[in-house]
């Protein structure tokens, strides 16, 4: 059984059945029947009014975001261990025609106004240094910590303060809503949040995720760089029902609650051995080499993290029955 | 009945099926067992070695196709009226930083061995002015129009001649392969072609284009360019199985056939009316607003294409008996 | 004697006691004695208040006034001859990362609004069609005809009613002032112009042209980006001192005269062969292969312009007694 | 008397009346003939066949430097208090397109080959982060520390062995050479140097630096670049000119000899106040901000970097007699 990532999961039975309903004749690209469905279906989610494109993938969303907040010329504030800084082939540097990733620091890749201060108090306000145009946090983090509410208004504080836009990768939104239990408002533009990358993929959705602009002018620019990125699909309304399908019933949330239900067995298997709290579906391990060996020996598989550390990230699908077995092996170490 | 773009069409049930079998875990982004097999099964399609990259849309295949073989500061030779230089919002300018594309003439949007010698001839070898690099060329045209073999291999010759690149957008490929009925081979590396981005999605396709490398040695790069431009989606098996799904059994070439057949009943019954030969699944007409509106009225519906013309664009499922109507209702104009 | 260019002038002896004048230490980069006096200098000349900033050639003037005006993803409208679509070797393309130049037509590479209502209304305001929101004139153009303050307005109506930006080139704009005999403020922003590029180097400046913001707001972005690009001199104040050098006793105005009226003996005595109208300081003249290498002979040497034509440029240096043995010769022809 | 930068410095004698001297028509751009002479003049002083490039400023020469090297999608590793990451506004990202600063550590701004190999280490060989393709070292550094040939050579080999090209940011070469008293050729392409940026503006100069290529063909693109980011002057004689005046009678390095042995006498007076060995021609001194306030109180002025900190530079005209009062007011705190 693969722990690698919530990436690998397949796609849950109602999106799969989404796209089967959507496989009729529509108008291309997004002046379909289901496109023009988003902007409504999300501002009903967060309480306002929003602007809503479909983007095929997480880098995409995030990187457009990105664009749409920051100049060329600017920087953008994030943590060293953001997604968009190490994993994204410099895609950010890409869409924003290289803008400069400005890495700060804080434990479990969770940003604090402590560390993002000392970082823009390093910038000298001059035609020299790139200046910050923008702040890049992730909820949940790259280690599965979960900004709440007040965390983020106090980052959107300083950036109200500073002239900074503010982006949230939500790759894992859900999982951080699921373990919130806050309405998404509070914890995106109610702690003033511009840009919400909302991820669906992840979380049992098969090619779309969501762009959510809270300032909705910022999005009408944004229409024409996705189209030039060549992300704008001519069968777009499949990947609107997608979304929709997920947000039908909340299915996003189930499933998200789902996949935080199987890493919170999996923590409470692993007791001190973990890294980092788990607050949504991913749990880093303390493990030997020989550990992570004889989990494998039992047919377990996910990232070695560094030496004597391990991680597994839990998915829409993992039932219980399903984690017992590594959670049992785990506890059993 | 809506003959606006084979864009506009749905996805045929081989596509689908591809899809739902597809939907298991697996490796994410390539390493999956679709993706894998991309390259074998298209070297043997095109009777040579070859890498090949799944891509969600054709103007980021395009883009990304004309960004291997053009640096910053060069310049792509394309038709004034070709779809990278008029209809994808830059893309070709954002994936190349900035190239700049040198647009030649022809008709029917189709370049010739005169046209493009006549503009590289009105650019000076020195440093003021952008320096060619590539040539691309649509096949399919935008109108309709099939290069054979020797009308590549012509371009070729000159491509090999002043060093450039030669890209061909085959967004309708397959409606050209259909027409020429020669080996894909033919009209591509063996003509010279170093580059094609294979269309699927116009013709039956879901969410997947195949970027072609003959010089495979070009992927390399263009695998990361992928990935920075935010285009290598987590869950890519469902991309490469659309695209495995209509080699097999030559589902792409017989959906190509249907849509030719059913442009060239149109051609038929259009007559003197054509404003291009008919040779793949566009059909131009000449027609007063007074004779669009009439079909209109008789629930047909089309693009205007400047003033008494109009465009009609058949799909892989306008079979002969949904056609036909049409057919008698321009005939009868 | 050469008559290839105002490029490869010397610089005007005011000059060169400028930068002698200059060296002593100062404030490294703009805050110097001399760049803190631009924007009261130019503000006075152009009866408004402006931002002056010096840049060392007309490429990076040109571009980085584009840059200000269009986004990446937007377009330039400009003469399909004009020196920033055919002679910086993309330059545009760099400094906007990838906007699109729009060429457009017009007798003597000027603009009309006719050309540019026509070039205009071939664009879709749809996502697939770069988008103009900028528009680029070169007052002397690159024939030396001098667009009237009317012209120019006539212009900046359109780009008022379209929201683009209006830029003027002005490698040329001393000798389009002396022609005109207008103030600079008539054919600049009375006439609807954001940002001029003004040359000096061409008149008798050694290594400094102007970038004028008549909407200061757009200078600020201006400055960062200026740096980014290498622009920012460290010892600035040799260039802004030539800058006021050649605006001390219109120096600038004297020397466009001495160009003008150059041009105008040669053009006397050219007649009928005149290929344009001479109003600025560049003469293109209809002569035979034979009747080029006869003036060659004499010891003359220009640019050929094609086939049977001939361009000759005078410049500041180029008095009376220099020219009239060249308007003899060509007198004789 | 200020002690800020060499950047704020008078331009020598030399350099002045090599200006003079070539205030005369000339061919434009680079085919003059003082820009012709560079590449003779640079391969005679480097005992091998180079290309040589003028280039007006540090920032562009070091940011074409790394456009040669390193693609859009590449990585350049660097010292994370380099010129390049920290003071050119993201220059380096313009010129190579996004192309990401992968900064290391190491003591007075110079790297080693463990701080690189250890970033090096970090870096996951896969489609997803951002790949190594240059090193770029500063020589002197930021710091005023000089790498000896042999240092050089162990992070040469790096670069050889791991397929990065490798760039020398020489804004002070003249300095370091000035104390190695080595040959040009020694610390730079016999240590596996690519491309040199050879600073002359700090150094006495006006407004020129050289680009050294010492793999010629990389500078062919330059070329393109360089004329694209509007670095190519219309009167570029004047900076060949510059240059050529520095390199005869080695002006260059006598005008080096110069600062260095001005900051010697500082850094004699400073003793243990010093942060770094003064090995060129900057001085770093602990100093309270009342000690700093009472050198300012006597008529020096310099920068304050940090607290208790202040950076002291030496210039090409700081004579023995000039310094001699500041060495003893420091020596006196």
């Amino acid at each position: 059984m693969r722990f690698f990532s919530d990436n690998a999961a397949p796609a849950c039975p109602a999106v799969l059945e989404a796209i089967a309903a959507a496989n009729t004749l529509d108008t291309a690209y997004d002046g379909d029947g289901w496109s023009v469905k988003l902007d409504d279906r999300f501002s009903e989610l967060f309480e306002t009014r929003v602007r809503a494109l479909w983007i095929a993938t997480g880098t995409a969303a995030n990187s457009l975001a990105l664009a749409a907040l920051c100049p060329p010329h600017g920087g953008v504030v994030c943590h060293s261990e953001a997604h968009v800084n190490v994993d994204e082939c410099g895609a950010p540097e890409f869409y924003t025609h290289g803008a400069k990733l400005l890495p700060a620091d804080g434990d479990g890749a969770k940003l604090t106004p402590e560390t993002v201060e000392a970082l823009l108090g390093t910038i000298r306000d001059d035609v020299h240094q790139v200046q910050p145009r923008a702040l890049s946090i992730t909820n949940a983090t790259e280690y599965g910590r979960v900004y709440a509410p007040d965390e983020v208004a106090a980052l959107g504080a300083i950036c109200d303060r500073r002239g900074l836009g503010l982006h949230m990768d939500g790759a894992r939104f859900a999982n951080a809503i699921a373990h919130l239990g806050c309405s998404p408002a509070d914890v995106t533009w109610r702690a003033g949040v511009d840009v919400l990358s909302f991820g669906f993929v992840k979380n049992g959705g098969l090619s779309a995720e969501a762009l959510i602009f809270f300032k909705p002018d910022l999005a009408a620019d944004t229409r024409y760089r996705r189209k030039r990125a060549g992300h704008l699909l001519s069968k777009g309304r499949y990947l609107a029902a997608q979304i929709l399908a997920m947000l039908d019933g909340d299915v996003w949330l189930e499933n998200a609650r789902a996949a935080n239900a199987a890493a919170a067995m999996l923590a409470t298997a692993a007791g001190d051995r973990l890294v980092h709290p788990v607050e949504a579906n991913e749990v880093f391990l303390r493990v030997t080499p020989e550990e992570a060996e004889s989990l494998r020996a039992l047919g377990f598989d996910f990232y070695d993290w560094g030496p004597d550390e391990a991680r597994l990230v839990t998915s829409w699908n993992h039932g219980a029955e399903a984690v017992a077995p590594l959670a049992q092996a785990i506890a059993a170490l």
